[in-house]
């Protein structure tokens, strides 16, 4: 098989831990006869540094004339004073809505070799920790008209929050059919008891429900939602919601897994190419030091072989590696712990190809 | 001292935990020669299968012309069917705002008799959890403009997030205030890489911050904030933010404690006259069975006689009285354990006036 994949390292941790996951994808190419393109595309704060804009024209275009897109992480205090216009983030913003990837997939799963690294306590993991938040990427407030003007003599900003239907139903399908090949349940997340876009979200969403009766559905309100993630996560099984309640929910599902450096995500849209990325940030406190954890960049690079070129079983192959890459006692700083053998960032990469 | 106090007992456990709360204050008044008026105040579901509507002008009026509002709980899925337009929440977003309660004050914090009920593992929940979260209560996303309507053959929905600068002004000094009196940390939360509201917020919440030297004051992104809570509480001291942020990471916060029906609420405006009401909500499942944990309705009793009418003597001895019941094992449903006493919704009251 051919690929173009564009590669974005970014910045802080990004090169090092982009790095580690070519390794593996050199491995897999050798090991099953492909054959991928790897195109770097500078975006972010580094291409702010470079060029003045932290996405380039020519950065957009070369993801969209690749196959796929593997990110690293973008952004870090550098650049917290530039105007908005061009902070780093803009850049994932722009691809993401560039290249329609409507549907963020973020898996929030103990391994159960980490068992010990959750913050919450045994029984309750004990349950089990298995669920995908489907987050809705290019809506909503993240994407709504944003103003800042002068009322009354003193400044007053706003941020449109907004959702049409179509927006509504393609998500629901992701979420429905996720469901469908795990445990057939779904959670939709919203403030329906406030919110004109929950209510619209609500009735699309039960609209949608009607297409799947072989999957549960299920709404709750985002606030208990945030409890329930903590009280009792094994109710989880797909829980799907729009962008900036998907931000905050996600990120709080990652960490009660205990190891955020872990964790792949995966952006998709109509079209088979998505971007995949660690969903840790760029780390710029630990940069250059060759400590980062590479295994959510490795992990993502995996889910884009199955959902963007259908290579399932290399993907397993990368996530059997990794698995025993744990059971076998490696970590990184993060996850270290007394008995262990810890590796560097680039030990880690090797390791994992060692063992694939 | 003689006040007005207007009690909306609302909907679900709401009769029944208010009860508990009046016999407590009866038994101040009674200790402290204080002389308490109690105008009960229909709002909610109930006074939509009354008069049509969740808040009726008489109940408002009743609240504006009162020193201090307490309230039960409101809503319950019985509503869910009504008009937005007149929803049990409607009742409570319209008194917050016509009342002016801009600031929520929210306590997180483990009473040290119910440790082992937190979520959290232990190493975790003894490096303490004791922080104040303070939402901005009338502004953001909540009260802005919505609409929905047919744009191109389908209905698009929009609610509208705003902030003018005063706004954002009076809540930063409630929160500078506050953690003068606590321990002189504040984090305000806001998505300040992608809103505009988020981005004035910050700069406002700065120049507020020059008024304080002696509190620290740190920026904090709101998806981070929902993992920093679950990771490592202790970090906490006021946690400020807007509205809807507010609305989840509360939840959130009072989750990690694990006895969400011993959490008070005070809502605070320029005027004397705040609401004051417990967390939880109006848990129909349970309703009239006499089974409701009445503490954290009763501990909002407790607030108002402190922030509202300065009586921060009568206040302590109902905290203390409080702690006093659960060190001497008492315990309601909600939180039982092996060895404990369990006690019904009003066995409860009847304990802690006791103790009082
Ligand atoms: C960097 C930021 C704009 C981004 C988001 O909020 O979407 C990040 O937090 C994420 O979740 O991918
Ligand atoms: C009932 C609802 C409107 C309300 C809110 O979202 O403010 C509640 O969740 C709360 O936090 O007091």
């Amino acid at each position: 098989m051919e690929k173009r994949i564009a590669l974005i390292e970014g910045d802080g941790i990004g090169p090092e831990i982009l790095a580690e996951a070519v390794k593996v994808l050199r491995c897999i190419e050798e090991r099953y006869g492909h054959h991928f393109t790897y195109v770097p595309v500078c975006a972010g704060g580094c291409a702010i540094d470079r060029y003045g804009t932290s996405l380039p024209k020519e950065s957009l275009e070369a993801c969209l004339d690749s196959d796929s897109v593997l990110l690293a992480a973008v952004g870090g205090p550098k650049w917290d004073g530039v105007d908005p216009s061009i902070r780093p983030e803009k850049a994932l913003l722009a691809i993401r809505k560039e290249l329609g990837l409507y549907a963020n997939l973020r898996p929030a799963r103990i391994f159960s070799q980490l068992k010990h690294a959750s913050p919450l306590k045994e029984s309750i993991v004990e349950k089990g920790i298995d669920f995908m938040v489907v987050r809705e990427l290019i809506g909503g407030v993240y994407f709504g008209e944003k103003k800042t003007e002068t009322v009354e003599g003193e400044l007053r900003a706003s941020d449109q929050m907004a959702y049409s239907e179509h927006e509504i139903r393609r998500i629901a399908h992701t979420a429905f059919q996720t469901a469908r090949k795990r445990n057939g349940r779904v959670i939709s997340v919203d403030k329906a008891n406030v919110l004109d876009t929950s209510r619209l979200w609500r009735k699309v969403v039960h609209e949608v429900a009607q297409e799947y009766p072989d999957v549960s559905c299920t709404d709750m309100l985002v606030d208990n939602a945030a409890m329930q993630i903590v009280k009792d996560p094994s109710q989880f099984d797909v829980l799907v919601t729009e962008n900036m309640f998907g931000d905050i929910l996600s990120d709080e599902a990652s960490m009660i897994t205990g190891s955020i450096g872990l964790i792949p995500s995966a952006s998709l849209g109509e079209s088979r190419r998505g971007m995949y990325e660690p969903i840790h940030g760029s780390a710029p406190d630990i940069a250059g030091k060759n400590i980062a954890n590479p295994i959510g960049m490795i992990l993502s690079a995996g889910l884009m072989l199955k959902y963007a070129f259908d290579l399932d079983e290399e993907q397993k192959r990368i996530e059997d590696a990794v698995e025993q890459v744990l059971s076998d006692g490696y970590r990184c700083a993060d996850i270290m712990e007394e008995g262990k053998t810890q590796l560097s960032c680039s030990e880690m990469g090797d390791q994992i190809v060692k063992t694939i």
